[in-house]
């Protein structure tokens, strides 16, 4: 079978065996998956990263012919963070793609069966690629309870950025997208959103709900300048290496800081099958696995938002 | 009067007329005032402060004779914080002693009417000046739902820490206090909170709740190792200039980090009153206002807890 490979940051497609099924797993035979940042980062040698990358994706299973999305990390299942029903952040686990279990950038690869969720027949499987990154935006409301009516003030129009911009105000706050391009952000205004390219003179302590989706230690910088006292600043992407930050007003002005990961599927897949959050414009283009170096050169491009791979037909 | 000044780093003892009273102010007769870290903050230059410090203080109202303690936000009383009882957020508030108002650190001082509360006759006038900072770790508790009997971490033995360490044992939580000074940290023993010299070696992910009164980069830090994924790291103290901090940890286990600041003086006022916090064992030392100058210099004494100042008799 294809199968992508990352090493000292070039992207190659190889031939490998199928691969073994362990005791409690599935072997997925893949329908499409997506390009996220992180994988770009993983090519760019974050967290020493070598083997086959892909999170995002849906597949069938291969004995069943359901066809399913997956949770990314892989608990250990009996320990108090699983029992919590917390998995994702099980002190042992494996994460799909990312650490220490090959991605679903390949034709099959294999998860354990508890992590598969049925994908209904409302969502095609070009939009259930985004099951998990729209989880990843559910997640922000599974931390923090936010009433509808608020306004809340997004940073970064990414593709993070877009999906949490239409995540929140399905949920019913106001969100007001603060990002740096016009073309990104005009595709999530025909949901209500507000967009705005971000001024130069920040609002301030002008929001009691912010999130930062710039990846970039100044937009976590002014997500804290534009927080009314006694806010709420959700971290929602990684920074690289360290950041500097002045830690005076989030004490003098009483910020909460909360840093955000992955989500639960329910959500993401109710979302999605409601039509409430469109992916279709968030979709730059498609390869298949045998150009996956033309895939990353692509989804690595400046303007360019999901890149999705699909097997070779 | 006497009046203790400060300007460019230097300590000095002025005679002034006495302040005039604003419509709504009361005149207050200083009792006793407490040395915080703030204050010697001010003397080092931060916030280019000059002029009068002091916010720890008891002292009676010249026209009815009742002995008071005093919250030091000045607010304006009618703008939307101060209609949330957040006067302590008020934009355009003063800070008695630190920002635009004149402190205590005088024989005659003012502030509001509606600032005071009336201080019971079992707290004694030298414990009563505990009452600011013992209401600012109080202010924990009424930022984050902390259950009786949950463990809490809580870094740094100053005096600040000190009373957090008290005021969160006697609010039913068991708390692990890690400092550097086993003779200070002795004093809090008895209240039955765990003590241990900071190890080398961090405990990792073990704490739901981490408090940081270290005031220090590192203390942050390491406060963050230290929390279990989707616990709450509480920044009690503030920290000058930028701090490097690493958000990855923050974002991948979804710590909420919490700034902590002034707190309301009703809780503090009920627990001096019920002797659950011991404040005998912090006073290292008392000056009357003339001698401030060294007074000041034995409170930047390494090992020194509170010193007050009291007025010439």
């Amino acid at each position: 079978m294809l199968s992508v490979h990352l090493a000292s940051g070039r992207v190659e497609v190889r031939r490998q065996p199928l691969p073994r099924v362990p005791e409690g797993f599935a072997r997925i035979r893949l329908l499409a998956a997506g390009i996220c940042s992180t994988d770009l980062e993983l090519q760019r040698g974050y967290y020493g990263f070598s083997g086959t990358p892909g999170h995002e994706f849906v597949g069938e299973v291969v004995e069943s012919g359901e066809r399913v999305a997956g949770e990314i990390n892989l608990a250990c299942g009996h320990c108090e963070w699983c029992a919590r029903g917390l998995g994702r952040h099980c002190p042992t686990r494996t994460v799909l793609g990312i650490v220490k279990h090959p991605g679903a950038f390949r034709e099959f690869f294999t998860l354990p069966m508890h992590n598969l969720h049925r994908v209904p027949e409302s969502i095609s499987s070009e939009y259930a690629v985004f099951i998990e990154p729209v989880a990843a935006a559910c997640e922000i409301l599974d931390q923090v309870k936010i009433p509808k009516g608020d306004s809340v003030a997004l940073l970064g129009d990414g593709k993070l950025g877009l999906l949490i911009a239409q995540v929140l105000q399905a949920h019913g706050a106001r969100v007001h997208l603060f990002g740096r391009h016009r073309d990104k952000m005009r595709l999530v205004e025909k949901a209500g959103i507000t967009t705005e390219v971000l001024p130069k003179k920040l609002p301030h302590r002008a929001y009691r709900w912010v999130v930062d989706a710039t990846g970039s230690a100044q937009g976590l910088r002014a997500a804290v300048t534009m927080c009314e006292p006694r806010g709420t600043v959700i971290m929602k992407s990684t920074i690289h290496g360290l950041v500097m930050i002045d830690t005076a007003p989030v004490i003098v002005n009483e910020i909460t800081l909360v840093g955000s990961r992955c989500g639960r599927f329910e959500p993401a897949i109710r979302l999605l099958a409601s039509g409430k959050v469109n992916v279709a414009d968030l979709i730059s283009d498609e390869f298949t696995l045998d150009r996956a170096p033309e895939a990353f050169a692509r989804a690595a491009t400046k303007g360019v938002l999901k890149v999705l791979l699909r097997p070779p037909r």
